[in-house]
């Protein structure tokens, strides 16, 4: 049942020298348990005298077991796109606070690991959303989003407006500041800011939720994720579209974009006391036990 | 394909006589084109030289293969809940507007349903909640809801206090007005003007909606349908639970509210030609066509 | 400029002996700065051989130049609308956490009341709310309200509905869960669970805010303190409004109530340290600090 | 009491030829009541052989006794920022739908202005924010805005980051889409789009309103129009400040943005029939009257 483990990844945020430290340490953790220890080679240039090979991403999705990513949700989102085809599952480490994505700590993950490294981990299928952008029937841009596929006004627009279609059927028009199709992993970014919903990442869903809409009625909308959402832009307002806020690409005004599920999912991996509704509390400040006294 | 309709049920919102013509006239145009025509019969109860059959529910349940039910949406949840193990499909007729859940007019009754007894129909299955109430492992009530179960502060107190746990994993603890527990159908009724999303019909979800958190970072969560949600009210404040605001019973201190889904399915039948978004649009307010003007 | 006091009032929250210690350790503080001190006579009940008169809330309206009050936030409240006829400024320390009206500490009260009574301090006027149920032209419910009037469903009912008007100008028609119209102070407690503004306290305003809303697009208020607000009924709903969740009143049909300023303000006494916003950030979880690292 | 109305200035949307034909017509109804008729210059520069003096906005602002302006809120907005100084009151005419700040159509507009040029109208004061950009003790930006002054993210940034002053006391720190200071004119547009109340527009106020802040519990907060709003903007974020999305400008890294109310007014005219919460009920499609009907 458990994955054999025998080659093991790691990946830093890049750019950042912090990361060095904790990074070999876990290196020499994992060598010292018989395991091989290979290293991103983006985040092994700054590191001299590296004892472990440097791999590029594609190499690392071809031969690791298990990528162990230490940074921030920012570089877990990076990665899991990166990696997603290799089906390499993911234990995202966060260097400071924990992360929704990163679950665990510089200091806690020696433990974890361990246990992890006996059997006592559960992976998780996360839904990845693939992007297109469509001109007179031609493909201008192809991009995956892990978080959301974000349509949003450029600066020296004002509202945008735009026609959402799912499966072909008309849903509605809109004028707002934009529109974030999210995966349920993306449902605690962007989207909760904008008024969406928490979707259990377990599920295979998208949420539209549209960003500051002229139509007060308008609220997000939960669908399947086999649902093909098709977004067609009116007028010549600035609009571009995001994917993970780590591309952008300028939309012209008869271009349609297309989001869809993507056929590969991201694997998580977890230990198994790792908790999805501690994890919300914690981020989000719900207190955990009840106050006696009043507002 | 098409389901051979033979038996055709009407059934009217009680105590209301201004349904008799159109159901009558329904009855007649059904029997005109060698259809079997039966009455529920408190519906037939203030009917008088009624020529058709007068059936109860069960007995509906048992014998038709299609309900008609003329009325408004309350009308068509009481409906559902009470056939919903007879597998007997439902086509629900509004007296005055287009409602969520009746979507003919009695105006179109005829031409639609003529389209649909000839195979131009789409039968969707709707996930029904079970909510039962345990007082020290006893169930003290038991009761069916098509759009939610709602826990709610009752008239004496202020807000209510109680933890939740999804498939025994601890969620939060709570101060509000109350919790709903929407189901896909319930999720533009109730919890739509609590702050919930909207979820496709067809899709087998559970949304969370709390009513007035005093936690302002609280927000619905979704959950899959498999979801066993468990409430556990605190302190001696007055709470009340209700299925579909048709039932309600008092809950006591130590009670704990467990919400599931039902295994049978509700199965509404809808013409070929109508349109979940279509609907949304017209009940919502949301404009079909994008208006040029700002501000 | 500095008021000159010389009696103070003590008065903690009814039925509650935890109060003892700290209230007398307070009363021989302030005795021992040569200034009279009595006690509310319901505060005084359980509390044995006591060395200070025991003066009932009107005598300490008429014979107190400041009145302090330990408890909660629930305990300002009735204390602010029975003392608010005598113009007595009101100091109030909270037992557990900092609250909204009570923003001293029993642990800190002794050097920030030193402080005070040398002049330190500046006193705020707060509006507060006068209801009236109206039937038949003739009132038969009157009450005072700090935080606010609620109009809200009773028990057996749905959505409640109901015509507001504000200085006789009809405003809107809703279906909702409820009402409420907030003082600033209010603005703060249940007003803000239902999607209301934070209102500065030093402003005369009132806010509308409907609870659950049939209609999506109906959004909070804001007017003048000088508006007039008449809400009318309608149907046989059960309804109840509430003054402050102590007191409440069942409505009939066409019962109107109506909601004005009271021409006397509540005077709260603060420390020249005290901050509004340091106070709302800590409520409500605010970070103040920029956080380096994204969602 | 009434102002004697000699000279009326009609000022119409710039680069818009249908505005052509009402505008003249107008123009000859008021010339038919003994009125001297003005154009602004812009107005006219697409209209041959005119019959009026062509006038600049300086002249129309300093020879005029009212002005009636033809287009939409934008234009409304435009001219009202450029008048301000004059004193001259203003009356929006709509060519289409209704607007918040044009109750005037171009059908009823006779009528209702012959009647208003009878002394059936009242003057309504507005309140307008001033805002500049600090950067080193030097202003590098000035601006007048009527709805709101919006601080926002450019387009390569995700959320940016800023802190926020009021009166030199510290408010909050927040990372988020932006932020709006609306004025109460602007309370029903941008800033209701980003969940703000409405503010009765004769109150003399502001709403801070966030736009999609990561932290959730931050809400619309309501100050007297007395405070002074100082913003300044953390980390190298691409950052913009709007004045009614007419004018932009971008923000350097220590810049503060200053936000205060402009000492004139903006003076509307309205018929004495005009009613706010009749034109709030219209635009945000509340519904008059109660339905009987429910979810």
């Amino acid at each position: 049942m458990a994955i054999p483990f025998k080659t093991i990844a790691l990946i830093g945020k890049h750019k950042n020298p912090d990361i060095t430290t904790p990074l070999l340490s876990l290196a020499q953790f994992l060598s010292e348990r018989d395991l091989n220890v290979v290293l991103d080679v983006l985040t092994a240039a700054h590191i001299e005298d590296l004892a472990y090979p440097a791999l590029t991403l594609e190499q690392i999705g071809k031969q690791a077991d298990l990528a162990v990513v230490i940074g921030g949700d920012g570089t877990m989102l990076n990665i899991a796109r990166a990696l997603v085809s290799y089906n390499v599952p993911l234990i995202g480490v966060n260097q400071g606070r924990l992360g929704f994505l990163t679950d665990l700590t510089v200091e806690t993950m020696y433990d974890t690991l361990a246990m992890m490294l006996e059997g006592q981990y559960v992976v998780e299928n996360r839904t990845l959303l693939a992007t297109e952008v469509m001109r007179n029937e031609e493909c201008v841009y192809k991009e995956l989003a892990f978080n959301d596929v974000v349509l949003h006004r450029g600066v020296s627009s004002g509202m945008i407006e735009f026609e959402v279609r799912i499966n072909d059927e008309y849903v509605y028009s809109l004028r707002s500041d934009g529109l974030i199709v999210a995966s349920p992993t993306g449902s605690t970014a962007y989207a909760l800011s904008a008024g969406g919903p928490i979707l259990h990442p377990g599920l295979d869903l998208m949420a539209l939720v549209p960003v500051c809409p002229h139509t007060l009625s308008n609220r997000p909308i939960v669908v399947g994720a086999d649902a093909v959402v098709d977004i067609k832009v009116h007028y010549t307002t600035e609009t571009k579209i995001y994917a993970d806020s780590h591309s952008w690409f300028d939309l012209g005004e008869h271009d349609r974009v297309v989001v869809r599920r993507y056929p590969e999912t991201v694997r998580l991996m977890h230990s198994i006391h790792y908790s999805h509704y501690r994890m919300l509390r914690e981020k989000l400040g719900w207190s955990g036990i009840l106050q006696k006294n009043g507002g």
